[in-house]
């Protein structure tokens, strides 16, 4: 009998192809030891509530009133609420049409892109049209809604930037070299570049962009007539104050004519990180700049054959863009619980890098923002040998050996496309901060213990 | 300038070839109506909470519980939520890794899948393998997942069937001949045909499928080298005793071998439909039949980008399909709640259907389950010519004036693919129900008005 259409044989090859190294080989393989009984930190991922992180209070008590509406005629509902949170649950719902059981608008709640224009306009001191601005399932939807329109078809690409291991005042410089080089590259194989991507603050690197460095990318953009996608999730992950977070769309509308009003910009943000970290929530929203109504009309129409983005997301992302004040009853609390994550993450991200930093072979810079680090390891030939005998690339192979002996489960840097003969793993910053410690103690002695074994002679991987 | 990415002449053009008729030109319309303070009866989409309908209390209590995991510690929480809600929270809880606010697996909480597969062996007496299922966010998402992995490229097709006008004792003949044709027609335009779809009980014919229907269309995806997508999100919304929900999965399992090891299958449900009626909430699973772990692997890989469903509606998929049972503290007022809310739209169904079939040329079969009643308009041909003078499709521009008319927003038959000549409008029947006398009456007074404007002489449209 011929193939059937779902046989393996049969089906989308375009599906087959795909690769994504955050669930790849390695997480398979920690799952597998996990259920042999295996005690894994699944830093593959940045997921800070699995990692124990909590939520913040105020907003998980906002949504589950606003799941719970039958409790807001509740006499007794003040004795295990706040009356703000109360005041906020009733704010969201009158937004709806339904409740949290109705479909939205495909776009999202109107009232609560509403409150994430405002949130913008206050960030950058340039306006922001809710109608440009789009609710979504996290921000990985909204990036897959958009490269849908960008991506026409096998012969178009789009550049990922990686901003890493650049000496620091040499990074314009470096930047646009990089970026002239992929690009050229890209087109030498015949690609059309449509795009580019930047993460800032970055995943994996953990670094953060100036404001010079992305006025050299805005400029790029506009030269080369491509659509900067700003994924700028980690905004609030910042662990350093020489580089605040500055959005993209501030640096381009600063730069004034021609590129405020040529350079098309989408910019993405989510619920999942910073110190909401509500991931399992799945909120994100994106803003598009310079993008044409009758292209925005065409994302509406395709968002709409998906319904409508999940509803209790919208809430925690209208509670994110427009937080508690001063003198509010959970102010206080919010406020407490907010900065001790934050505090908590800068610690740790200090801990990693000299942690790594510590261990033969292994240069960590420090991660100056989002939730990762990311070292490179320097793996000795004969490691290089071993790993190719196994079959494997020398960084996934040193990330099997590392999640063997010690149970931690990182992403090989091959994941992210790193330069031939450098090999990195992306590891987050979100374990506890009190198992730090020990985790990177038990990093320690797996590295330096691989190192020992393959390291007979003075020689390392290129670098 | 050559045009940008992201303008609307340089964009992808499959994604401005795509047509979604229940967000289409109506509804565009019916939006901006509003806007200008016309009061819109929304009945384009199956969306209950927008019209009414109140959630069943327990699940809320629970996912509210889950969204606050603080109050579990509270001396208080037994003020204001019941015990069993308290205890299954916890149950939620400890199957989550994290909370509702960490990632789960991407194919959705493994012990939420569990209690799935024991409801569909409870409901079906065949088993039921949890890795085989995956939880989504709705089941549109699913039906996304698997018609990825289906459609190679442009040659390759999807049969999607409409049981619908077909007299009751013809039926197992018309389908299986109308099947034929669509196949055929499709082949003999180049289109290699991959999948059928049915939607059981029917959008947007409102219309159940008997379990010989089921075995005929089961019989002919396996003759003719088809997956199955079973789409059966509506399987609670029943209104009529004689033709009851029966899976796909059962009949296939009933039919045994060959079929039963060779039809591909892939069955949808949500917490959407039903008495559920959580829309907003974005929650489904697909369960899949004879599909090779290889493919299933590939899904899963393609289900891993998306990284996790969201969580809470992964929890009301567990509490649907885990119900509560007769002594439970909650269980009397879950019996009333959703025996009150399918009661009530077996009653709108059936004066939905009066309503239509007391209108000069209107002919309505009786809605016998889903959410849809689909009345056949028989135009006048002095009606489809000022349609055409108009640029419009005839039933689209009888909806238009239905529109302008009465606030009744709904979507024309034409977005369905309906035969040339052959007119019919989808409506739910979810207006409340106090409301629908008067809607009805609406309704009728714009149609016999409509038909006494263009039916000047005694001709139809084609029947």
């Amino acid at each position: 009998m011929a193939p059937k259409a779902l046989d393996y044989e049969s089906m989308n090859e375009n599906v087959k192809k795909v690769q994504y190294a955050v669930r790849g080989e390695l997480y398979l393989r920690a799952s597998e030891l996990q259920k042999e009984g295996k005690k894994i930190i699944f830093t593959n991922v940045g997921n800070p509530h699995a990692l124990g992180q909590r939520p913040l209070t105020f907003p998980r008590q906002v949504v589950a009133l606003c799941q719970a509406p039958f409790l807001l005629d509740d006499p007794n509902v003040g004795i295990v609420f706040p009356a703000d949170a109360i005041a906020r649950a009733k704010h969201y719902l009158s937004l709806t049409s339904g409740g949290l059981g109705a479909y939205s608008d495909s776009r999202g709640i109107p009232g609560v892109r509403k409150e994430v224009a405002e949130f913008i306009e206050r960030r950058d001191g340039y306006p922001s049209d809710p109608e440009l601005i789009f609710l979504t399932d996290g921000a990985s939807k909204g990036v897959m809604q958009t490269l849908n329109c960008v991506i026409r078809g096998e012969g178009d690409g789009v550049v990922l930037l990686f901003h890493t291991t650049w000496k620091r005042q040499q990074i314009g410089v470096l930047i646009i070299n990089d970026l002239q080089q992929s690009v050229a590259q890209a087109r030498s194989k015949g690609i059309t570049v449509r795009a580019m991507v930047i993460i800032n603050p970055g995943n994996p690197t953990g670094q953060c962009l100036s404001e010079a460095n992305l006025r050299e990318i805005l400029r790029f953009c506009y030269q080369e007539n491509l659509v900067l996608l700003g994924d700028e999730v980690y905004q609030q992950n910042i662990y350093q104050d020489e580089r605040p977070f500055v959005s993209s769309k501030k640096v381009l509308m600063d730069m004034g004519l021609p590129f405020s009003k040529e350079v098309q910009l989408v910019s993405f943000h989510t619920v999942s990180k910073g110190y909401w970290g509500e991931c399992g929530q799945r909120g994100g929203y994106f803003e598009m700049t310079n993008i044409p109504p009758k292209t925005v009309d065409e994302i509406y129409k395709i968002a709409s054959i998906a319904l409508s983005p999940n509803v209790p997301a919208q809430i925690f992302m209208g509670l994110m863009v427009n937080p508690l004040k001063p003198g509010d009853i959970s102010y206080e609390q919010f406020v407490r619980e907010s900065k001790g994550i934050l505090e908590s993450l800068r610690r740790r991200a200090r801990m990693m890098t000299d942690g790594f930093n510590s261990c033969r072979n292994v240069v960590c810079n420090f991660t100056e923002g989002a939730m990762y680090s990311f070292p490179q390891i320097r793996l000795p030939p004969k490691a290089i040998e071993a790993a190719k005998r196994a079959g494997k690339v020398p960084d996934v192979f040193y990330c099997l050996r590392l999640l063997e002996a010690t149970g931690i489960s990182t992403v090989p840097g091959s994941g992210f496309g790193q330069k031939e003969g450098i090999f990195h793993l992306r590891t987050t910053i979100l374990p506890a901060e009190e198992d730090m410690p020990a985790i990177m103690e038990s990093f320690k002695k797996f590295n330096d213990e691989f190192m020992e074994q393959y390291e007979d002679y003075r020689g390392y991987s290129r670098m």
